[in-house]
């Protein structure tokens, strides 16, 4: 990006660029399953990041879940995120930032008429270097609030 | 896209490719602004279309909005929408296809804490051949449900 990066989100710095890795899915009502990953953090120079994700099946590589989002400080220590997912469901999420890790808890999940039930959800992102973890829990289709989703990312290119 | 477009939404290819243009916003809150456009539509071999949006100032070419979502069929005759904006809003909208437009109400919007209040959403698109025109009307900070964009884009490229 030509923009310098706004003043709000230098201490998200840490996020920006292209992340690729391997996850892991499980819930108890489907099959366990393993994927490849892409995730972009860029900027145009406004106080927010913008997200992307894109996962495929590590096996038959074809593609499985993406979502598309922005990552909103709220000064130096609390993060907003909002987030749309073409299963149809979409989520306003906000948790504590410290350091290099956030938190984030959904504040509000909604699907549409056809979309399945997603009523919670909870992320979990660390970034040490050029490595970035993170975790998801999610409740849905009657189930409790759970671990869903484990992923370990590498920086593969500092601009997106 | 290497994937052929899944079935679901061959009904929808007259969206699929990248649209620029120019568009007028207006609101009772704030000054009338005209603005550039980029939005794509494209699709990874799933049964839906992948959504972005930015938009520019058109005399200072600052970026002002973005978005990003998804838009689902549901059968021949409707879709949904999920989109998340990077000024703390999410939709979840749906509506009525006929030929190549589509009239969107928002079931949903939630915004962030720190956003400001956005209660409704209606999106009106309509291709013909390679134009592309949108009007979005808007509830905002305690406004009625109003017109508040409209835009005029062309199909600059078939792919995504």
């Amino acid at each position: 990006m030509a923009a310098p990066l706004h003043h709000d989100v230098e201490h998200l710095a840490f996020l920006l660029g292209r992340w690729r890795g391997h996850g892991a899915g499980e819930y108890p009502t489907i099959e366990s399953f393993e994927y490849t990953e892409e995730v972009t953090f860029g900027h145009v120079g406004k106080p927010f990041l913008a997200y992307t994700q894109r996962t495929r099946h590590a096996v038959t590589e074809l593609p499985l879940h993406a979502e598309a989002g922005y990552l909103r400080p709220v000064g130096l220590d609390r993060v907003e995120f909002v987030v749309a997912q073409p299963s149809g469901i979409v989520e306003v999420d906000e948790g504590p930032l410290v350091g290099q890790r956030f938190e984030l808890d959904s504040q509000s999940v909604v699907v549409t008429n056809t979309a399945r039930s997603v009523t919670a959800v909870r992320r979990v992102v660390e970034v040490e270097g050029d490595e970035l973890h993170y975790t998801l829990d999610m409740a849905a289709v009657e189930q409790p609030l759970q671990h869903h989703l484990r992923a370990v990312l590498h920086r593969v290119d500092d601009a997106t």
